[in-house]
């Protein structure tokens, strides 16, 4: 492979975003954000360990490593306008492959007008890529997970376990392209968190875990309680009819789901289900925020009328440092 | 290796920089800069590939790295605020190394008050370190490599060859500890960077890949040709004393000496001077500026009476996406 034309062609030609000073052409890239605030994080993904060529063709490689971390700032209520991308490239990859997941990324970025602003390409054992993404809030607009209080509706956009049920249609070969698309093309949740931007407070996280453990997070920070009634949360009835034995497993702890789970008080779950029918997605009430009865938050899974401690669950992994 | 307590044990305890509103608790960190322009870049090192552990411990790994990336930030005229740090990690690490790889970065962060703001930890077959630096600059002052002009002096900061040097004593065990600690423990210029704010326009370049590459990269983008004499090119004499066949060639494109290469119009020189013996470091003229004969720009180097063209030389890699 020819490094420089490699790099050369992944070089964006122009930038859309007016707060760009300066691009990929420098030591580093500036901007300049004087009424907005800047949210940022970072997101790695392994060749093997978070995907493998073998279920998940180069764009959507590119395409759903951005997309995790888009869907960051969605949970942060943040717009997202810059990406850098670390690569370490490995001597199986051929060089259009790694323009694919080049172009799998640029294809999401065009949807929010983000511009690549830098980079680094080296040489490697195997396929590493990180992706940092920069987005802008409006002032006090950020949305954090300390943030739910007693009273509030416990919320969920989208249905729940379809990443990991789109993943096993591939393993398995069932054709069910909604389940598979959900897997390789997962929509961040941004214009709907943009649209909560009326609202002054709203807990927010992205479900990259799974609800189990993303619910346990809100109520670890904001150190409340929270109760889930299983028969609320929403899935999709493919899920459901392929996958008997699995799919309430995935409900909980699926993951990848890039859907958002939220807190807000019951004033305010008008506005919010407004915000998800102006941004075409379903949004549902899934549970309860109550005071704690322990020093630390706990999260209670009511079902089939027998209540439980729903625990993190055995998914949380190493591979994710925050989320 | 426990993950959630190694985890824990590079998390940051406390934060430094006025503008954070958010650290890594959340899905993203928040920050707010409303009066300067803010400058951002990403390196990425691979074990095996940009170090070795047989001549580098894991303490100056991580010091060296973000190093790279102050570097980086130096050569835009931008001072530190934040990092964050993407991890892979291979089974052959032990936690106590992982550790120092921290504890080398927030050794070199302490100097300049950065935070830590986000970062990913994922299992992989080799150890991969991607740093991206945020840091701020005052408006109109961020310094770009197209800005050098006809009649410029072209200078440069410290002493060149000094990283490959030390490397060498390293791996063929020879005994300079100056030289040593100039290949894992290198001193970014962000303080004499900072002190040349009164100067309207100045082009800067880190010295990552040699200056016969940096000085090129600044011809180039500036549309100027660069004239250097050899002669006036700064080195140590232990290098020279130690290395005689090869030092020449390690003064030209040794590379990862981190020092500026700049250009500065001939009344600025003065301030230029000044601001390094402020700093504390050597600042020397190595040539001058002219109009580009051809179209593009080019560098000259006179060497014994003798007028030759500097190409950016063998040494650009893939290992370097951008600088």
């Amino acid at each position: 492979m020819d490094e420089f034309s490699f790099i050369d062609s992944i070089k964006p030609s122009n930038y859309r975003q007016s707060s760009l000073i300066k691009g990929v052409d420098d030591d580093a890239a500036v901007f300049r954000q004087n009424t907005q605030e800047v949210v940022t994080a970072v997101d790695t993904m392994v060749d093997g360990v978070h995907f493998s060529r073998e279920t998940m063709a180069p764009f959507y490689v590119g395409y759903r490593a951005l997309a995790a971390n888009l869907s960051d700032l969605a949970a942060m209520g943040a717009v997202p306008a810059f990406y850098l991308v670390s690569i370490v490239i490995s001597s199986d990859w051929e060089e259009h492959d790694l323009r694919e997941i080049y172009r799998g990324m640029s294809s999401l970025a065009d949807d929010y007008q983000m511009d690549m602003i830098g980079g680094d390409t080296v040489s490697g054992k195997e396929l590493v890529l990180s992706i940092t993404v920069i987005g802008y809030v409006d002032r006090n607009r950020a949305r954090y997970r300390t943030e739910a209080r007693s009273g509030d509706v416990l919320f969920v956009t989208g249905t729940l376990g379809d990443s990991r049920a789109g993943f096993e249609c591939i393993v398995t070969n069932v054709d069910n392209e909604y389940l598979i698309n959900r897997h390789r093309l997962p929509t961040p949740r941004v214009i709907f968190s943009k649209n909560l931007n009326s609202i002054d407070r709203v807990a927010l996280n992205d479900v990259s875990d799974g609800i189990a453990s993303e619910s346990n997070e809100i109520a670890e920070a904001s150190g409340v309680d929270i109760h889930i009634a299983f028969s609320d949360l929403p899935y999709c009835m493919p899920m459901a009819d392929l996958f008997p034995d699995q799919y309430e497993d995935w409900i909980l702890s699926g993951g990848e789901d890039f859907e958002l789970l939220g807190a807000v008080s019951e004033s305010e779950w008008g506005t919010v289900q407004k915000a998800a029918e102006r941004s075409g997605i379903a949004v549902t009430k899934i549970g309860l925020v109550t005071e704690s009865k322990e020093k630390t938050g706990r999260v209670y899974l009511s079902k089939k009328g027998q209540t439980s401690l729903l625990k993190k669950s055995g998914y949380t992994h190493l591979q994710e440092g925050r989320d």
